[in-house]
């Protein structure tokens, strides 16, 4: 009953976006279909340490796996001390034994897997021929992404923001030289935003940053930084008339962009279109004209970092990667 | 960033059953001054595997640690596969970075801080001079009970029952040689009972076994076994008159005994006497005379796993046990 221990740069060699994208429309189809088990997320926040860590547990019938991921964020770590403010680890079980199996660096599967989920979306609910994106925060999700976005639309141009504008060269440099797209640095969200085929929020906001004002019919939005109460990217008015794809209903109502619509009283759950899942197993339609503006809101699912981290490990068993430890000798 | 592996026989090295009495003790104080976030648990369930796994998470502010336990029961595990049912991991994290600083067995954490949760109960509920103990179900929490109680009480008789007979010779041959009390194996619960100063309950029951009319004035009970809902060891009717004590007002109302005797209109929420930690910091009273029957419902609180986890950690790191491993490489 031995345990693989794989650290970040093997995760990160075995981590591949179209791969991730695979395994998380998996994910999607498993949790629509009924197949996953997917407790509430359990919490832990804080506030004097300017830090919070998220439990986040699933089992997913279809391979068998139990995943549970601790996710902190402690946002004094880079300035104060020199190490990542966002830590991760991702625990394996196998479902028929309850045994440890991994226990892996988690710090790139939710940016991968996250990134895919804004890849899948774009896939069903962008136009198809989006080929100008505008990017709202120009960190790890913000290149995850567009990571994401290209491997499924024809992008071209990147319109890309941040609040901390020395964020933006790197982002520039990175991105055109790893994807071959051209990435053009904004002053403002409204010069990023005006004129995009898809619109990516991608920061731990707290205000909106995007008006309603900005985005023409046929855009897609991708609601990626609002995964919490009190953490806000759009103006609520976008929900009103748009089509609302969430990755979970119960999370995005509790939780996500859409919750603050809620609240505003701007649209009520049934507004809601559907889960993505749902697109997938062809219950409900994607986009259905070129004309309607979509938003997809993602709070990010244990079922998602399960499959993601359950092909990690197959594939590190594949090419024998990592450490074997063994915990019950 | 170095993350402490330890294996269950480092653990097992490292625990010490008066030392983890003071850790749970300090727990439950912490608990009771409301030093400590301790989220509901993340249970997820597979009755098809005859399997489930619990997450039990939590914060205390008292040593700065996050603490997390995956403790999972798979039933079918060992007459199926020849691995124990029990398994256990618990990670802790430093509560102002987010970092992994230790990954460990956890099946022995449970078993001793449980241990410690009844023997803790005992020195404050049980008449100081109880000897005769009935111990309901020989497994390896009716050895952690007896280990535990006899550090408080005067231990000379045990009488114990299990439904799986075989399972009485080996207990009594080494609780005997463990701590010279006199072990008398039983054929019944009744048999077991009747007589006893203090009676433990520490099976996976899902039907009482103990009757209201066995149970003598003075007794002190350790209601350990139920510990969600379905499982039930104790006639109801016991709460009545009885001074009860839980280690948590919300997890026993939900998933312990309490809840069997508050579900079957027994007693009320307010007819609980006290949290365990408000005895040991003085703000209610124990037993108070020789006559009242006390109960103490224990369900397990992640406070307890995360102060004696975080001692063995310190232990482990005084010691050089255990081995470095670096995740974030």
């Amino acid at each position: 009953m031995k345990t693989l221990l794989l650290n970040r740069s093997e995760v990160a060699s075995l981590l591949d976006m179209d791969r991730v994208i695979a395994a998380v429309e998996d994910a999607y189809r498993a949790f629509a279909r009924g197949e996953v088990l997917q407790p509430p997320i359990m919490s832990i926040e804080l506030p004097e340490r300017n830090g919070e860590i998220d439990f986040k547990g699933g089992y997913c019938r279809s391979n068998d796996v139990i995943s549970m991921k601790g996710a902190s964020g402690f946002w004094d770590n880079l300035k104060d001390r020199g190490i990542p403010n966002s830590l991760s680890t991702v625990l394996l079980f196998d479902g028929t034994t309850g045994a440890l199996t991994c226990v892996m660096d988690g710090s790139l599967i939710t940016g991968y897997r996250t990134g895919a989920a804004g890849g899948i979306s774009a896939k069903h609910l962008a136009r198809p021929e989006s080929s100008c994106i505008a990017i709202i925060g120009a960190g790890m999700q913000g290149r995850m992404q567009i990571r994401a976005l290209s491997r499924v639309l024809p992008i071209k141009d990147v319109f890309v923001w941040d609040s901390y504008a020395q964020a933006l060269p790197p982002y520039k440099e990175e991105m055109e030289r790893e994807l071959g797209v051209s990435v053009h640095a904004c002053a403002t969200p409204e010069e990023a935003v005006r004129g995009a085929d898809a619109v990516v929020t991608a920061t731990p906001g707290t205000k909106p940053f995007v008006e309603k004002s900005w985005i023409r019919p046929g855009t897609h939005i991708v609601a990626v930084g609002a995964d919490m109460e009190g953490k806000q990217e759009l103006d609520a008015a976008l929900f009103a008339g748009a089509k609302i794809v969430v990755d979970s209903i119960a999370q995005c109502t509790s939780r996500g962009e859409t919750r603050n619509a809620i609240e505003q009283g701007v649209i009520a759950p049934k507004d809601i279109h559907a889960e993505i899942g749902e697109i997938l197993l062809g219950k409900k339609p994607g986009r259905e004209n070129a004309q309607e503006i979509t938003i997809f809101d993602t709070t990010g699912m244990a079922v998602q970092d399960n499959l993601t981290a359950a092909a990690v490990y197959e594939s590190a068993k594949t090419k024998g990667l990592g450490l074997w430890h063994e915990f019950m000798r």
